[in-house]
């Protein structure tokens, strides 16, 4: 029987004592001007990538690819997202950072790129079409789903806060993903931002299961400890991109990386605790 | 001065009457088994979107590219996108149906994608995460977001329908949109379904201004008549992908979805009437 994802994920991070995930968030404006020296965007994006992932993996318990930057460079950056994948040691999560949602028949085809041509274990999934565009991405036993609830961004109050029918609408969605998942055979998860405690304890409270993917520790604002109060006991995996990335501007960016990455992983585990 | 989207979309209409829109979301279930006899997957589909494109552009105002069956083939299926896309002539549009929509900074990366590297006129755009996900689409002269307001799929009421103060969450969407729109370069659109006409009206009431890209004909049940009633007199872009892709199983796919599109491009003109 293949491990369900938050069993795969409470080992790992058990083994490795930490919650960190590292996002790969290749922004060619903000990385060192000499990996571009001798090589394309695309070949300057796996490199920093590769030096990225050798750097931190000690401290991550999962690596999330945010497919946004690969795609702007074309087929090559396409082609640089897969060999990057190549470059992520067995033994940490791979998070497909694509936030797709479509209707079903090209629902299925999304989730066939994410789990099954680029072999991701998560996918962050995008929840406005309903469930059409959510459940053919909980149909892979072993794989996860991680929903957007509350993200961190300036505009998530726009509809996200929204009132529902007495409750805000992140509230109404993380119920819908909490049930799906129920009975389908992969795992169902939640997007929940740093940035917005109350928000984050009430989905814990209305999903105790649930693992949540927290982005926003870091540039966005988010604090680490207050954070993992508002996370509660369930199962959470803390993403953090340019605060790690980006720690150094010079060659030494990838030694950079692995002390941001380390300090935030002690810092995690010692507000866990 | 850059013509504006809308503009652009009206002369191209009326200068080959039509408001057709041809889908082009190759799926290789379903595609014909010879193209496949001496090619690789990506090859087939190139074969195959190149020859629906001539066999259809007489009969289409625009074509939208289904991201997420090309993506389902890796590097190369962005390959075959990007060749795909050169196979369009001049003067019909180009929608990339990629439903992206992520935090401002990542949002610009993917509407760098989809505007700059591979030069599409209009992105459909998924609102959950609110105005920094939206607004970077809107940045470019002469080019279109198509935001998610009400889709065509059985799973479009889950959240799209739910009641926020007083209204449905994509009147709430759509009006938001609207506003953004009024003070970007470019121009605003709603994804609107042909399944649901009386959110449609509501919708042209709304926002009598925006474009409208109307999935749903066809395959998914839409009837072409009622959904020109309902669109009233605003700016409308139908869709249609199944029904003319797959209009033919054999050899003669080509011809049959010329025949397909053309029919469809006639009900559409005289339901307009």
């Amino acid at each position: 029987m293949t491990e369900p994802f938050v069993e795969r994920l409470r080992r790992i991070q058990a083994r490795k004592r930490s919650v960190l995930c590292v996002g790969l968030d290749p922004d060619p404006e903000r990385m060192p001007p000499h990996l571009f020296a001798d090589a394309s965007p695309a070949e300057a994006v796996v490199a920093f990538a590769t030096a990225v992932i050798a750097a931190t993996q000690a401290a991550a318990c999962a690596f999330k690819l945010n497919f946004a930057f690969f795609e702007a460079l074309g087929a090559e950056g396409w082609r640089a997202l897969e060999t990057t994948l190549r470059r992520i040691p067995e033994g940490v999560l791979v998070v497909a950072d694509a936030k797709r949602g479509d209707i079903g028949n090209s629902a299925r085809f999304y989730a066939r790129s994410a789990f099954e041509r680029l072999g991701c274990d998560a996918c962050t999934v995008a929840p406005y079409m309903g469930r059409d565009a959510v459940t053919p991405f909980l149909r892979y036993p072993g794989k996860a789903a991680f929903v957007l609830a509350r993200t961190s961004n300036p505009g998530a109050a726009d509809f996200q806060a929204r009132d529902c029918g007495g409750e805000p609408l992140f509230l109404g969605v993380a119920r819908r993903v909490a049930a799906w998942a129920e009975t389908a055979p992969g795992d169902g998860g939640l997007v929940v931002g740093a940035t917005d405690t109350t928000a984050m304890r009430a989905l814990r409270e209305a999903c105790p299961a649930l693992p949540f993917l927290i982005p926003g520790v870091g540039a966005q604002g988010g604090d680490a400890r207050a954070v993992m109060r508002a996370a509660g006991s369930g199962p959470v995996l803390v993403n953090s991109s340019r605060q790690i990335l980006y720690a150094s501007p010079a060659e030494d960016f990838a030694e950079a990386a692995g002390r941001a990455a380390e300090t935030l992983r002690r810092t995690l585990e010692e507000a866990r605790a």
